[in-house]
């Protein structure tokens, strides 16, 4: 029948649209893959199928292909599948190849957008991605985390980038390499501040600050780990 | 008492959170300032009180000192405010300078995300920001249009962001000079797809496509005005 990509938001499940909420309530079909779609599990049909493919440990995980092949197939069955995401489906999320995947098959899909961590863990910690005559540009960029590679090598040096704000996912287990990589940059210097923002609007959230001079030092006394977002920019400390 | 600062979404008046609404639910004063907004009203209690500060034609334009005012006074006389605004607060929302002047006071505040048109409107349109070794890094940046100067000019010129895919919001009216600002960064070429994006998720939404090399010219044949997003990369024509 269909395929509705959902945003199920950050971790705090309040944290999803009502019309996330709508398509949960009327899919024949969930497909999952973390703790947040568990969650919002509940608002779906009493008999609804339910398919988790995340990577929990002991689980046979499954690759980007058997996602793919679940959704065509559960689609040509006439189900409405709902495939409920962490955050924007489109913000490193593998949205992109499953609708690819599905208009190869020529099946419907509809995209319901979510609350993307990249923005919303910086807001929730007071910290805004923009800020008048501060910051009037941010860019999100992937880190590139040995454990997730599923959206390939960075493709720009963060020494390119240049905008006033800028926000790393799956970048804290290579923080150090991130950080020598900006300051090549004249933008930053050793006194630009950064913030590592852990498991945001979920009840073990928690921040660590710095600057780029000490933030490799700190994050490693403060135990830092993923998943995290690293922000970078004079925004960290503005409010 | 306490101010809520809500990020409304895009349009769309189902692309609020669940935690927005419950926000609105509560409330005893909301002050809004857009169509969105309006639409989110019928949420309110019965008692409520509803304080209009937009732009509407006619009427008078609360400068952004009347709106802070309003917040702290209300919340000064124990009331639960909340201040919904279109997308998210801190995308070009000057939810930072709302918070500054309630920090200033010593007034309580929380942020509730929204749905940001950057992100979610290229996503209705079927444009991911993000895609496999297409896109690992977008930049959203005002393209400070005549008719919101809120945000202050531009700090980084368009020139000098080497992001994959940029998105441009409050530009459509400068078109012009930021496409040959764009051309002036080797990563784009004359065949760079652009499309704009017109009232994303709203009844008359709309969509032109082009390249970097005949926007302008398509843009004028199709009647292209604001409010619209700008975004540019091999994204725009990946899906
Ligand atoms: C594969 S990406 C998916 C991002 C997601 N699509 C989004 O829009 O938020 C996963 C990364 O997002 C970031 N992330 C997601 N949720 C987070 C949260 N609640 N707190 C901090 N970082 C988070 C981390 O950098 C994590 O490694
Ligand atoms: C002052 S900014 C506020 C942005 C808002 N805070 C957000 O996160 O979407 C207003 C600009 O956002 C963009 N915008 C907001 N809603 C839009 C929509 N539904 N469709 C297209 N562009 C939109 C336009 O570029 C508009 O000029």
């Amino acid at each position: 029948m269909k395929v509705i990509l959902v945003g199920a938001g950050p971790g705090d499940e309040e944290l999803i649209t009502l019309k996330g909420i709508e398509a949960i309530k009327n899919a024949d079909v969930i497909v999952y893959d973390d703790l947040i779609g568990e969650k919002l599990l509940k608002y779906s049909k009493k008999d609804a199928e339910l398919i988790y493919v995340g990577k929990r440990k002991g689980k046979h995980s499954h690759k980007q292909e058997e996602i793919n092949k679940i959704l065509i197939d559960k689609a040509k069955e006439n189900k409405l599948v709902v495939r409920l995401k962490g955050g924007d489906s489109f913000v490193f999320g593998r949205g992109g190849e499953e609708v690819l995947a599905l208009k190869g098959e020529g099946i419907e899909y509809e995209m319901v957008p979510g609350i993307t961590s990249s923005i919303a863990v910086p807001e929730i910690f007071g910290i805004p991605v923009t800020h008048r005559k501060v910051s009037t540009s941010f860019t999100v960029v992937t880190g590139h985390e040995a454990e997730d590679k599923s959206e390939g090598e960075m493709q720009v040096k963060l020494s390119e980038l240049n905008a006033d704000t800028i926000v790393i996912l799956m970048g804290i287990t290579t923080l150090e390499k991130h950080v020598s990589e900006l300051l090549k940059n004249p933008k930053r210097t050793l006194d630009t501040p950064v913030a590592i923002l852990m498991n945001g609007s979920r009840e073990n959230q928690r921040i660590v600050r710095g600057t780029l001079s000490n933030i490799v030092d700190t994050s490693k006394l403060e135990n830092v780990s993923p998943p995290g977002i690293i922000i970078i920019g004079d925004v960290v400390n503005i409010l």
